[in-house]
């Protein structure tokens, strides 16, 4: 029994208000395996890079146990590169560089070894290629989360579509959901999302934290008031990471499970933006993850009499 | 001992994409003490009125136990009249008409009867007449809850900042919190707003929820996620009235009390919402209310096991 994540393993490099980074390494794929390892300790990843990704850094998902049988090196070739800029207020940036490079023909080879897999984590792709995933493997995972954004909904809706009919848990942040529904209201929004194939939606909502919708009932996850974000890079795999990660460790689907698993991952996030990239979440230990969800405990917790 | 609320009552004319009215019955005293009044049964306003204010929405008062004797009366003159125009998304409007009227040279006025003041509820005004109020209560309130609002930040921030001075509860949104702090961290905000006199700040955050902060703790309150919001007005004073009317209830100023003080607010506040203007506020059973109050412990409960 596997957990198995896709999505890009890349070089970023990022400028916030706080300082600016070389190319440093991030991904969907790289900060929600990293995440998950800290719950599960059977996390596969499926992925591409080109041959001028360090080895001491692919060495690294062994250290934490994450298996890269399925990540692809393309000898020759250069691994997919972002840049951007984060504004003065952190929600919003600017797209500086897109190299897509050895992503532009992405096939997303699952060995054998792989087919164990009952929880699957799609990470932001093109909507094909997490369709060309779940058809590849031989039995249907017990829990499909998929991660997308707006990009796909502009440019590729219909494959969007297609695939969300395959899954369970579809991740998205606030104005996504209002997007792909065409409803403001985020109750109708999840409402008509849910009729177009997921059985959850958990709509990301940055500080002002999540919301989990399924099963006729909603869940209102707080996030943690931090007193800075340092660098937002790769918070919301990191989200989606961690929650499957503890999804996999408990093994049982339920919207309790999914609720703790959305404090859990929130916890992880909420560590990620303390450092630029994944510096922080390379080395958390499991004290400092469960006093960060006791202080979501705290944070969140009331008692009416 | 009673609670007194100060504040407007007035007319407003509202227009959402749901429709519109004509003059009707609002004011953050009237929404604060209607709310006030289903904790708590010593609810007295002070508050200005012109003699074109129906005896009727007079008399409606009596019905809810709220003690009027200090609602002055001016014969001849007008009552506060305010219309405004809500966009689509709800959470921005433009206002069309302000009309002082009354409000133009208000003297609180405070009856003998009212000085078994224990609570106050310093409703949205100039901060010149909310501290007067202070200076003529011959004992301190055990609580005193002030709303404020950018209005005053922008042109009378010393008197505005002389009056925080003088409570324990201040009740802003995100955007004011940022303005009065100058500090984007809601975090940082909340430690620089602390230090200017109130020792608990609350920050609304809308369809977001609610922020406490003081005794260094932070309680987040979640927000009902909502099909369909009405008419928003009123919505920040009824949760600042329920919240003090819970508060009053209870009798004891303390940190856990003001986050069940909070949810309750949360809740009358939901219902606000629902219909325009005061219509929901009027007519709310105990039941309803447990409900609601349900409705939000389900929404934000889980347990880390």
């Amino acid at each position: 029994m596997s957990l198995l994540v896709i999505g890009t393993v890349a070089f970023d490099a990022i400028e916030t208000p706080f300082g600016k980074t070389d190319k440093i390494v991030g991904g969907a794929a790289t900060y929600a395996s990293l995440a998950a390892s800290y719950f599960f300790d059977k996390v596969k990843i499926v992925a591409v890079i080109g041959d001028d990704f360090p080895q001491s850094e692919i060495e690294d998902f062994g250290h934490h146990h994450i298996d890269t049988e399925g990540l692809q090196i393309k000898k020759g070739e250069k691994s997919f590169f972002w840049s951007g800029k984060y504004h003065n207020d952190m929600n919003s940036r600017d797209t500086l560089i897109t190299e897509l490079n050895v992503l532009a023909d992405f096939d997303p080879i699952i060995p054998d070894s792989y087919q164990d897999c009952e929880f699957l984590m799609l990470g932001n792709l093109t909507p094909q290629v997490q369709q060309t995933v779940i058809n590849r493997l031989k039995n249907r995972p017990k829990l499909i989360v998929m991660d997308t954004m707006n990009f796909w909904m502009d440019i590729a809706l219909n494959d969007l579509l297609d695939t969300i009919k395959m899954i369970d848990v579809l991740t998205i942040n606030d104005a996504e959901a209002r997007q792909l529904s065409g409803e403001y209201s985020l109750v109708k929004a999840a409402q008509k999302i849910l009729t177009m194939g997921p059985k959850y939606l958990i709509i990301k909502k940055g500080e002002h934290g999540a919301l989990l919708f399924g099963e006729g009932k909603i869940f209102s996850a707080p996030a943690l008031p931090l007193e800075e974000v340092f660098d937002p890079t790769g918070a919301g795999d990191t989200f989606a990471g961690g929650f499957i990660g503890y999804m996999a460790k408990v093994g049982e689907v339920s919207f309790q499970n999914m609720k703790n698993a959305i404090i859990y991952g929130s916890a992880l996030a909420s560590f990620c933006v303390e450092k630029f990239g994944t510096e922080k979440l390379r080395h958390l230990s499991a004290e400092e993850i469960n006093d960060r969800v006791q202080q979501f405990v705290s944070l969140a917790q009331f008692e009416i009499l």
